[in-house]
């Protein structure tokens, strides 16, 4: 249900994603699915901080040591699938629907701050060096920007090149 | 009636910009707004080129020679403000709906383009060098996500710092 939430999300957007469309597309009757989900805002936000969960834990299970390019392209992978796809509409429907904007606000700060810290440790870096924190809050933010690039059209090309260098700026940096 | 159809696109999303909406707002009459814009996504990705090069303008008047830091202030500066938002409910909106979707993938690559272009020359950099152009992607990759995390809360704080950082970064590593 909540995986095929994700899916409907991404693939028909917040005004085309309706209880009935996911109840169906996982096979559940209506009546299930609002015992469970009250409101489509319960489903949509579980559905999508479930799903999130899910990608973090596949992350935190990266063969360690992993370098710095392989951690980039680990994190950078997180942004540039059908979750970032779906979190994004949730996002952009949140900035104008009042009933869903605290909620995903809250859901993005905790989501956000779980990544960082999953971040700090795949890096194996220092946050009370000077810099480091700011280094690596930027490195996701750059990830960000590469699943939007990715929304339209297939970026990955162009993707490959930026996480390379990207990569060595940041092992040049972080291993000062 | 470009400029009041990118601040309706900002505070109402997609589905709540007509062209009935942004014609009240700019104060003509909606056959007027019609004659010049027959369709909506018409009138919307007009309007999104329009204060996209308005704000390019302003930029590239930034004065020369500018630091390394304020020249990425600038840039993040393009995707922090409502043309941003804007451009953004079009991008989300356009992943879903097909009349929409080739448009404005178009606009967005020009819009790259020329941002790409204009950031190589603020910063006075030569693409010639290898990792350069790749260097310069990732920044404009931050700036986006900057503004993504923007979308639901003020992140200005925040993202003070992460800017002054990787000022830092791209300076070591563009004036090697």
């Amino acid at each position: 249900m909540l995986e095929s939430a994700v899916t409907c999300l991404a693939e028909h957007g917040w005004s085309g994603s309706t209880v009935t469309v996911v109840a169906e597309h996982a096979g559940v009757s209506r009546g299930a699915a609002q015992h469970h989900f009250p409101t489509r805002e319960d489903l949509f936000t579980a559905a999508v901080e479930y799903v999130a969960e899910e990608r973090s834990r596949a992350l935190r299970e990266l063969p360690a040591p992993a370098g710095t390019r392989a951690v980039v392209e680990a994190l950078v992978a997180l942004y540039t699938g059908p979750l970032f796809r779906a979190a994004l509409h949730l996002w952009v429907a949140a900035s104008n629907e009042p009933q869903l904007g605290p909620r995903v606000t809250d859901l993005e700060a905790r989501m956000g701050r779980e990544t960082h810290r999953m971040a700090v440790d795949l890096l194996g870096v220092d946050e009370r060096r000077p810099g480091v924190r700011e280094t690596v809050q930027g490195l996701l933010d750059m990830a960000r920007g590469l699943g939007l690039a990715n929304l339209l059209t297939d970026d990955s090309a162009r993707r490959e090149r930026v996480v390379a260098q990207w990569a060595r700026l940041l092992e040049d940096s972080l291993r000062d």
